[in-house]
C-alpha cells in the first residue's frame, strides 16, 4: 500500500476528528448545570436532558486524552470542558446511602444531577475511574499554564479517587459482588462475560501508562488475570470467540452461551495487542490477531450487504436480540483500530487490506455529510435507522477514540515509511 | 362488507388458530421436567431451554381458555398440557426466600425450574394469576369427565391462590412497591406506565368474568381506577396517546414522556371496549375508539411500507429504542382485535375497513407458510428479521388470543347477519 493511500486516510480521519470534536464542543455542554448532554439529535438539538454516567466519564476521558496528547487539541476550552465534566461527575455520580457502598455510581442522572437509575454492575464506576485518572494526568500536566497548588492537589485527589474506586471494582469483580445488590439465584451459573475482563484490562492500561515499574507491578497480577479471562472466550477448538463462558472457561448452554459479538471481540483484540506490544509477547500477538481480530471479522462481516453484524449465534440460530443484524458504528470503530494496530505491529499487507475494507464501509455509511458527526445505527442493508448523533449509549467516545488512535498510528506508519 | 368476506376471514383465522395450537402442542411441551419450552426455532426446534414465567403463565391461560370456551379444543391433551404447565408454575415460579415476600415470582427459570432472573416488577405475578384463575375455571368445570374431589379441591386452591396473589399485586401497585426491591432514587419521578393499569384491568376482567355481582363489587373500585389511569394517557389536548405520564396525568419530560407505543394503545383500546360493553358506557366506548384505536392507528401506521411501528416519539424525534421501526406481530394482533371489536359494537363500516387493512398486512407478512405459526419480528420494509416462532417474549399467547377472539367475533357477526 502506498504512502499516498496512508496519507489520504490520515487526512480524512484528521478532518473527521476535528469535526467530531467541534460537534460535541458546540452542542453537548450544559453551561447551566454542568456535565454533558448526550442525547443529541441529527442537527445538534438536545432531545433529552438525561445525563448518562458512562458517557459523562467517557467524554471527560476523551477530552483529557486529546488535550494531553495531541497538540492541536491542547486548548483551554477543551481543558475547561473536561474539568467541568469531572466536577459534575465528582459531585453527582456517586449514589449516597445506596446499598453498593460509598463508591457505587448511578447509571443515569437528571440534568441537575439527581440519580435516576443505578445498575447492579461495575461499568459506571469503571468509566468514572477512566475519567478521574486521565483528568489527574491533565491537571497535573507540567505544560499547563494555569498550574497552581490548587490544580496540583486536585490532580492528586482525582488520581487517588480513581485508585480507590479501582480497589472497589476489583473487589466486586474478583472477591464478592454481593454489595452490588443482585440477589444470588439458584439457577444462575457464574459467568465470565467478556465485558468485565476487557474493561478491567483497559483500566489497568489507563492506570499504569507511563507510570513506570511500580504501577505496573501493582496491577501486574490483575492484568494477567484479565488476559487469561479474555483468552477463555476462545471456544470450539479455536474456531470461535464466544461472549459468555463459565468461570472455568467452558461453553455455557443456550443462547447466552452461543452468543457472539464481533465488535466486542475486535475491541478485545486490540486491547490484547496493546499488552502483547508492551510485553513483546509474540504468542499473545498471534492469538490476538488470529482469534480476536481475524476470526470475528470473518464470522461477523455481512457478505451480502457489508458491515459487521451486532450479534450472531455460533450455531447459526437467529439471535434473540431484535437488533442483531443492525450495523452499529462502534464495532466498525473497533475493527478499524484493531486492523491498523495489527498491521502496525506486523506489517502484514493483508491486515492493511482488511483495514481498507472496513474503512470503505465505515466512511461511506456512518459520517453525516450534512450535519457532521456519525450516525450510529444502520439497518442490515446500510440505511440509517436511528438518526441521532448521541443517545443513551452513543456519546463522545467510540468515534473520536477510533479517529484519534488511527490518526496516531497512521502518523507512525508514515513517519517510518520515509 | 359482505358475509362472504367475513366468512373468508373466519375460515383463514380458524385454520391459523388450529395450526398455531398444533405447533405449540407438538413442539413446546417438556415431558421430562414439565412446563413449556418457549424458545422455538422456525421449524419447531428448541434452541434454548430456559423457561420464561410470563410465557408459561400465558400458555396455561390460553390452553385453558380454548379448552373451556371452544368446543373443538375441549380435548384431553389440551387440558393435560394446561394442568402440567400449571403444576410446573406452582412448583417453581415463586421465588422462595427472596426479598419480594412469599408471592414474588421469577422472570426466568432453568429447564428444571431453578430461578435464574427476577424482575422488580409485577408482571410475572400477573401472568401467574391469569394462569391460576383460568385453570381453576377449567378444573372446576362441570363438564369435565374426570371431575373428582381432588380436581375440585385443586380448583379451589388455584382460585384462592390467584386471589391471594392478586391482593399482593394490588398492594405493590397501589400502596407500597418497596418490597419489589427497587431502590427509591432522588431523580425518579413516579410514573403511570400504561402497562400497569392495563395489566390490572385485564386481571379484573379475568377474575370477575361470569362470577356475578359479588366479584364485580369486590374489584369494582380497582376497575374504575384502572380505567381512569389508562385515560390519563390521552395527552396533547386529545391528539396523542403517550405511554408514560406522571401519577397526576401530566406529560413527563424527555424521551420517556414523548414515547408512543401504538400496539399497546390499541390493546388498551379493546380492554376499554370490553369495559364499555359490560357497563354500556357509550362515552367510554367513544373515547376508546377515537383515542385508543383510531389515533394510534393513524399515528402508528407506516404510510410507506405498511404495518405498525413499534415505538414513536410524539414530536417526531427518532426514538432511542433500536427496534423502533420494526414491525412486530403483537401490535398487529391487538389492532385486529381492537378494530373488529369496535366494529362489532358500533357496526360502523370504516372500522371494518381498518380491520381489513390490518388483516391484509398481517396475513401477508407474519404467517409462515412453510413451517406454520407466525414470524414475530420484521424489518420496517416487512422482511423477516428474526425467524424463530418462540423467544423470550413471544410464546403461545398473542397469536392464538387474537385468532381466538377474532374467530368468536366473526361468529357473532355472521350469526347476527343472517
Amino acid at each position: 500500500m502506498s504512502a499516498v493511500k496512508l496519507e489520504g486516510w490520515r487526512e480524512r480521519i484528521r478532518k473527521e476528528l476535528d469535526n467530531t470534536v467541534d460537534f460535541w464542543l458546540k452542542y453537548s455542554h450544559d453551561t447551566t448545570h454542568g456535565g454533558f448532554f448526550t442525547c443529541i439529535g441529527r442537527d445538534g438539538k438536545v432531545y433529552d436532558e438525561l445525563k448518562y454516567v458512562w458517557l459523562q466519564g467517557r467524554q471527560v476521558w476523551m477530552y483529557c486524552r486529546l488535550y494531553r496528547t495531541m497538540e492541536r487539541f491542547h486548548k483551554p476550552e477543551i481543558l475547561e470542558a473536561a474539568k467541568a465534566g469531572g466536577a459534575f461527575l465528582r459531585k453527582f455520580a456517586r449514589v449516597s446511602g445506596g446499598s453498593g457502598g460509598p463508591w457505587k455510581c448511578a447509571f443515569c442522572l437528571t440534568r441537575d444531577g439527581k440519580a435516576l437509575k443505578v445498575q447492579r454492575t461495575v461499568f459506571s464506576e469503571c468509566f468514572y475511574i477512566m475519567a478521574m485518572d486521565e483528568l489527574s494526568r491533565v491537571t497535573g500536566d507540567k505544560d499547563m499554564q494555569s498550574r497552581s497548588y490548587t490544580n496540583h492537589s486536585r490532580s492528586i485527589l482525582s488520581s487517588l479517587e480513581a485508585e480507590q474506586m479501582m480497589e472497589q471494582v476489583i473487589y466486586w469483580v474478583r472477591v464478592d459482588s454481593s454489595s452490588l445488590g443482585r440477589p444470588q439465584l439458584p439457577g444462575e451459573v457464574p459467568t465470565n462475560s467478556m465485558a468485565v475482563p476487557m474493561m478491567l484490562l483497559c483500566l489497568v492500561q489507563q492506570l499504569t501508562e507511563g507510570r513506570g515499574q511500580e504501577a505496573a507491578q501493582k496491577y501486574g497480577d490483575l492484568a494477567s488475570w484479565c488476559v487469561q479471562q479474555i483468552l477463555q472466550h476462545i471456544q470450539r477448538d479455536g474456531t470461535a470467540i464466544l461472549e459468555n463462558v463459565s468461570l472455568e472457561g467452558a461453553e455455557l448452554p443456550g443462547c447466552q452461551g452461543r452468543l457472539q459479538n464481533p465488535g466486542h471481540a475486535l475491541e478485545a483484540g486490540w486491547f490484547l495487542l496493546q499488552v502483547s506490544g508492551e510485553q513483546q509477547d509474540e504468542e499473545l500477538q498471534r492469538t490476538a490477531i488470529n482469534k480476536f481480530v481475524e476470526l470475528p471479522y470473518q464470522d461477523g462481516w455481512d457478505k451480502e450487504h457489508g458491515g459487521l453484524f451486532y450479534f450472531l449465534d455460533v450455531d447459526g440460530h437467529c439471535p434473540t436480540q431484535l437488533e442483531w443484524n443492525m450495523k452499529l458504528w462502534w464495532p466498525h470503530c473497533e475493527a478499524l483500530i484493531a486492523f491498523l494496530m495489527a498491521y502496525n505491529q506486523t506489517k502484514k499487507p493483508q491486515l492493511l487490506e482488511r483495514f481498507s475494507q472496513v474503512y470503505e464501509y465505515t466512511f461511506s455509511h456512518f459520517p453525516d455529510a450534512k450535519s457532521g458527526e456519525w450516525f450510529g445505527y444502520l439497518t442490515q442493508e446500510g440505511k440509517v435507522a436511528l438518526d441521532f448523533k448521541g443517545g443513551p449509549f452513543k456519546g463522545f467516545f467510540h468515534v473520536p477514540r477510533c479517529l484519534y488512535m488511527c490518526e496516531r498510528m497512521l502518523d507512525d506508519l508514515l513517519a517510518n515509511s520515509d
